[in-house]
């Protein structure tokens, strides 16, 4: 039997939407509820991944049962495709299962030839509208289809305008356009070197390959890498008949959402633009009016609108983004599908669908994306200080952010890639500009309302975004308002949520969390199986952490304390102390900081349980710059200058030199340091203990980098005797317990065998990472790790995304050789993992007893732990 | 039951030698064959632990079955110790599981005081000898027992023989050791704070104690490291009537190899000393007679002798190592053990007594250590150069060695630990010069014969050394010999097979195989499964891998080619190439002497196997050193010379700052180069398989580092790619295979996967151990791993003998996984750990196909593969 590749609207079958794409399908599912939709059929996935297997090319059979479909569209329509008396038309759109918008391309008013325009003219009683149409189809054909630049059609428009004296194209005349659509065929000829195609049939076939080929062209590669949407899913193409917005004042064409996609809130929010098509309001290039003026220009199509959201919501049991056209006072639904929306909004939408009894509680946990919702904590403007705005634009995308101010996607990712903070500045984005709006903290741009490219790409990122500020000029690297003039890389600080944009860099603060949040996030705690804990090496850090649903410490890095100003000249002192005494004494001086940094955290935490990795990165790291001194020492010796700091700087240098390593993430530190040097474990160890005496804390004390269980027990006797010590010294009886890290291969292989030495295990897995793929994170994402996820040569970054098929199976294996020797071992992750939800929902499916993640992940962990539990309760593995 | 802790030598119960230790168990088997040994008793090495357990005491049943057996021991001697008419004297000697020579404590003459000195001058009739035992027992005593240093004694009668006119010993009469040995009782109740124990029985239980005590010893400690002797075993402790060999000139005492140690030849091999007590030959103090002299001055003793060394080696069925004494005319045996022996008396040995009928061939290839094989191949110096003899010693253990003088054993190690090669010049060594010996290349003393201390240690580890060479006088920190002294630092060469001694570095030349090694090793091939291949970069390697018995190479390293003084700088125009021409024109100038590199290599192999690994390491290392570039410029900038010289440093430190790693050992290397730079893949692919067209070789192409079967895939691609072109081309048909080295943690983990990509898997295990130990080699073995071996953190150095609990899991793991997938798949080793004969065990345990090693191994691992074999089919494994 022959595959069907092609479906109508209004078929039966139900068609999925792997197969139709989500807008084929969505408009099936509209068509089959009796919504109005222009009548039309879809060419599936399917066909898009048989056309590429062809080389690129339209089988027979693909194309036959196009024909046949269209025969049943006019049909249906009563139009016929190129008739010279009642030509039918259509659009050409993609339609991809996981939305990609403006990814990919769409052709309008197909099978508009001089024939059929004549046709459509007389029909219509409006030339000057059936030639705009003709012109506009030429436009966008040779460009998406043809392949000749939109630029030539724009500067021969231009100039043509000149010529005659018009300022706008609404000045131009049927004939105008008439004689614009010669000059064009002869560009086509010139620049494609045929003559542009006047039969429909060819231009329906021509434009259904640009659709297909369009699936694999760069930007959209791009984009699915990101979003990570896999390549061989294909995209559908729709076939539909045209209606026209752009047929005077009661036509028209909007995008709107049912509720707020930015904050949530359930009042309709969108845009229209009156005698437009479609892309007119996408693109952004006319600034469209409010939905809500729709209900004053045209009450009964407002109101059939309303009535038909309302049911679309309904329907979907979630938030859509609806796109509509108005033909001369007649509602058309073009497309429906779930919008996009903010963290924020999400959370919002997803807790009151719940209130309406839309949801249920589950059904609300497993809706809100876990990943996104770090967001809601991002910095916003400090109000309390009072700052000058420069501009003011849209809220397209909320948030803060401040950064260098470029005028091109290339410089954006070229400076990000620097390292530098940098904000997008442009008249009005295009899917071209993807990768700069990537790399961007937030975009500004000039042009362009609430629904434009800019507010919807970002807004699907989480970055800030403040469209339309008109305002503003935009020149050749600099952006100017009311005389003030600011070159590229100025910084500037702009408000997503508000619309300001403020000059220079403004103080944040972090916000609170909202209540539907805290809501929701409460259920989430009913829900899952994980405990949640925090990276944090400060008491700021602990309380943050604890505000935000932290139930403990997960990893304090004491190495972070040995950092600050006031201690380094103590530690190099015990670095490059020549006897034990003079180590000794240095480690007595660092003893009571390190007790009252212990005692500060466990006061923080109130009682929660607390885990103190002792001191990990090689002690090089505490040293002065080598280099430097390499310049300073061979400065001197030229000069002569300074004899006495000469001598000094050889000392350091020498002892800089000794202390060097080849490979240091590889070398001397971890418990290796504490091996060689028991002493500075032994005073962390009475640092720990003494505070946890003052505050009646239960310590977990881990121990680094451990390989073979004999260093574990050999550190774990240095802690159990200064714990002995202290119980001794102070009459006490302590409480605590000592574990170790899995973070190399080799601890995980012998799990069974050190489990026998732990109390408990945490599963370092950027350190894992490193050492089982060999990678030097540092070295690795600047020099190959990222062509590596750009080309897929791996699936994601594992830094990242925990990697299942290597680490995943050393934590696994570790787990359950830990628990094989000793039932029930407390086992967690304190890598970046920690807080990326599907790395949790790993975690989940190997059985840890908890997460620990930084401050700010500790929401997204909380609700990621309890859709990780759903999800294993319902037997459903997480996406990848 | 109480345990038995001590046993009579003519027990009849069969005591293990686990628990009598060696020397107990073979005096108890003597004794029952009816050789003429000393009566006595073994308190046993569980006694011993007993001792340790108890707090270092001597338990009360310890005590209780010793003076049990020492009342039957009197009963069966008609003699008593501390008996004032017929006194027992008793030696106490150490005897531990496996020989330690000279490591551990010994007591002679033990019950001597006033009265039974005065006893045993009345019945011997000679005061002056009696005197002389009590004299020596009392410094023995107090060093061994006391701790008392011998020095102070050897002071006190330095003063006498100076005070009394006297230049020797032997002047001294009976009354000058009377008056000396009240002399040494108050050095003892000085420097004691106690009297000298005049009671046997207590001088007994303190000797006892005190050789169980120097099982605990430092030197005793750091042997068993170096020899990986487990410290668990404990030693037993001899108790044996004595026989003296210092009775006068019908006594004297020996000790004999029954082959010669040093060659293997089947001659008695040994040295004695007439008038003397056992310990005078091993101390080296006295130079002593050849063995074959004893044939002269005493004929009947020799004929006994001869027949019992005849016996003895019948009897053990293996090379013996005898010490004897005669008492006034006669024989006794004090000892008998398997003889040490050097590689080359190994081989010798073992085959001839095949042909002797006393082993078959698999017990021969079973008792050659394989791991000291290759000291067969060692250098000797060049006969085809004359040079001048400085000095000549007896050639006490064969091999050649060129290095720095140094005169002390502190000095050694330092100086080795630093990088150089030092040669320990010592008048004659002692066990607490061991850590020096274990440092230099090799060992030459001024006094002390084929026996003593420095010969017999220097054997065991198969170090070169001349001994006895006496014309030489260390002075402080000088050498010299008839006018010409040399410094501490000057290099010579010595060589240990002929006993000279040269100044400067010497040519070496290579030795070819005996022919009793030849023959053993084919005995291996016949023997032993997997193949044994050779590591080798250059022709010459290939030439001398293939005389050594390779079967192919199984890493040729490219990387080493791109090293040479004539490439380095097409290399680093290529590394620094801003454009692909400009990379492809230097690719391009390499390629040919590529070519010529495999060709060559084909060339010597002959139609063998060789697998080329396509580059690996990172391109900085081909850079210019980045510190000499910081001082240059940093010197030039502040002098304003050679302006263009400093632009030019300049750049280049750019450039060397652009491509620094911070972990180059888990950065941008292996395929992850090929992956960035796929050109340099190629044009290493197109060398390879040009070459392989001119010689007709089937090259295995190896692509280093991956960690994700993509990797493999895109690589394995781009050499398949350029063998296409090569064949079309050049119109020919390629046959070649394209594998990967197993060398990160992911790649065993995920070997299923990969092994779809693979035609062989090759395990790096250099890089395994790295990574999954999380181990930087250069860093480790500096810092913390020698610390790690030596404490016994580590069971062992990873890197020297293979991991099998954590890297061994993961090598058996990619095996079984690979093969799961692609059943039959190559698999081979070409770490290090290839050339060493118990992870050559490992490797046939878990099936590998071959090991490769570097060609002086080769033999070696021929032998190893062989043993291991023999083991698997027996179901021994390998001893740790």
């Amino acid at each position: 039997m022959t595959t069907q590749f092609v479906f109508d609207f209004a078929t039966t079958t139900k068609v999925t939407k792997e197969l139709a794409g989500g807008k084929g399908a969505n408009l099936a599912e509209m068509t089959r509820i009796g919504l109005p939709v222009p009548p039309g059929f879809t060419i599936t996935t399917e066909a898009c991944l048989q056309y590429d297997a062809a080389g690129r090319k339209l089988p027979d059979t693909i194309r036959e049962q196009t024909l046949t479909a269209l025969a049943e569209l006019e049909a249906k329509t009563g139009k016929r495709l190129g008739d010279n008396t009642n030509p039918l038309f259509v659009s050409v759109r993609s339609g991809a299962v996981v939305s990609m918008p403006g990814m990919m391309d769409t052709v309008l008013n197909l099978g508009m030839n001089d024939d059929t325009a004549r046709a459509f003219a007389e029909q219509t009683g409006n030339p000057r509208f059936a030639y705009d149409c003709y012109r506009r189809f030429l436009q966008m054909f040779s460009d998406v289809v043809l392949g000749v630049d939109m630029f030539y059609f724009e500067r021969e428009l231009e100039h043509y305008r000149e010529q005659k004296g018009y300022k706008t194209d609404p000045e131009l005349t049927a004939d105008d356009w008439k004689e614009l659509i010669q000059t064009f065929k002869l560009i086509v000829q010139k620049k494609h070197k045929q003559p542009f195609p006047e039969d429909p049939h060819e231009q329906l076939m021509l434009a259904v390959a640009a659709v297909f080929r369009s699936w694999y062209n760069d930007r959209a590669m791009i984009y699915r890498r990101v979003h990570h949407i896999p390549h061989t899913l294909g995209t559908a193409v729709n076939i539909q008949s045209m209606v026209f917005g752009n047929m005077g004042d009661t036509s028209g064409t909007g995008v709107a959402f049912t509720r707020n996609p930015s904050t949530g809130e359930a009042t309709l929010y969108g845009e229209y633009l009156v005698n437009a098509q479609g892309e007119d309001v996408v693109a952004g290039i006319r600034t469209p009016n409010p939905i809500a003026e729709l209900a004053s220009a045209m009450p009964d199509v407002f109101a059939q609108f309303k009535e038909t959201c309302e049911r679309l919501e309904a329907h979907y049991r979630d938030m859509q983004d609806i796109e509509f056209t108005v033909e001369d006072g007649k509602l058309y639904l073009l497309q429906t599908r779930n919008g996009k929306r903010t963290a924020a909004a999400g959370v919002r939408i997803a807790v009151e669908m719940v209130r309406e009894g839309i949801l249920t509680r589950e059904e609300a946990l497993l809706r809100v994306d876990a990943d996104q919702v770090d967001k809601l904590l991002h910095a916003r403007i400090d109000d309390s200080v009072d700052r000058d705005v420069f501009a003011k634009g849209l809220p397209a995308s909320p948030g803060a952010a401040s950064g260098a101010i470029v005028f091109s996607a290339d410089d954006a990712a070229k400076r990000a890639a620097d390292g530098e903070r940098v904000i997008l500045v442009r008249p009005e984005t295009t899917p071209d500009d993807i990768h700069g709006i990537i790399a961007a903290e937030a975009v500004l741009t000039t042009r362009g309302g609430m629904t434009s490219h800019a507010a919807v790409v970002a807004r699907g990122m989480g970055k800030a975004c403040v469209c339309g500020c008109e305002e503003l000029n935009v020149g050749e690297n600099t952006l100017s308002v009311a005389g003030e003039t600011l070159v590229e890389g100025t910084i500037i600080t702009l408000d997503g949520g508000t619309g300001e944009v403020y000059i220079g860099e403004a103080p944040m603060v972090m916000p609170e969390l909202s209540d539907e949040f805290n809501e929701l996030l409460t259920w989430a705690d009913d829900v899952r199986r994980m405990m949640v804990r925090a990276n944090a090496d400060q008491p700021l850090d602990a309380k943050r952490a604890v505000e935000f649903g932290a139930e403990g410490i997960g990893l304090c890095r004491t190495e972070h304390m040995f950092m600050e100003a006031d201690r380094i000249p103590v530690v190099r002192e015990m670095i490059f102390a020549k006897t034990m005494t003079e180590r000794e004494a240095a480690l007595q001086r660092l003893e009571p900081m390190q007790e009252e940094d212990f005692f500060g955290l466990f006061e923080e935490m109130g009682g929660r349980p607390v885990t103190i990795r002792l001191l990990d990165p090689p002690l090089h790291e505490f040293l002065p710059d080598k280099e430097e001194l390499i310049v300073r020492v061979t400065e001197l010796g030229i000069t002569g200058e300074h004899p006495a700091e000469l001598t000094e700087k050889r000392r350091l240098l020498s002892l800089v030199s000794e202390l060097e390593e080849k490979n240091p993430m590889l070398g001397h530190r971890g418990c290796r340091l504490g091996m060689t040097h028991p002493e500075i474990y032994a005073m962390q160890a009475r640092a720990i203990f003494k505070a946890a005496v003052r505050s009646g804390a239960v310590p977990e004390v881990m121990i680094p980098l451990v390989g073979h269980v004999n260093e574990l027990a050999a550190m774990r006797a240095v802690v159990e005797e200064e714990a002995a010590r202290v119980e001794a010294d102070q009459g006490v009886t302590l409480t605590y317990t000592v574990g170790t890290m899995i973070e190399v291969p080799r601890a995980a292989i012998t799990a069974d065998v050190i489990a026998a030495e732990a109390d408990f295990f945490s599963f370092g897995t950027n350190d894992l990472t490193q050492t089982t793929f060999g990678y030097s994170r540092d070295d690795a994402e600047g020099k190959f790790l990222t062509q590596y996820v750009e080309r897929e040569t791996l699936p994601r970054n594992p830094f990242v995304h925990i990697d299942e098929d290597g680490v995943g199976r050393l934590v696994r294996q570790g787990v359950e050789l830990g628990r094989g020797s000793k039932p029930g071992l407390k086992a967690g992750i304190c890598g970046e993992h920690g807080g990326d939800p599907e790395s949790i929902d790993f975690c989940e499916r190997v059985g840890l007893d908890y997460v620990s993640c930084s401050p700010y992940r500790v929401p997204t962990a909380r609700l990621a732990a309890a859709q990780a539990t759903l999800r294993l309760r319902s037997g459903e593995t997480v996406e990848v």
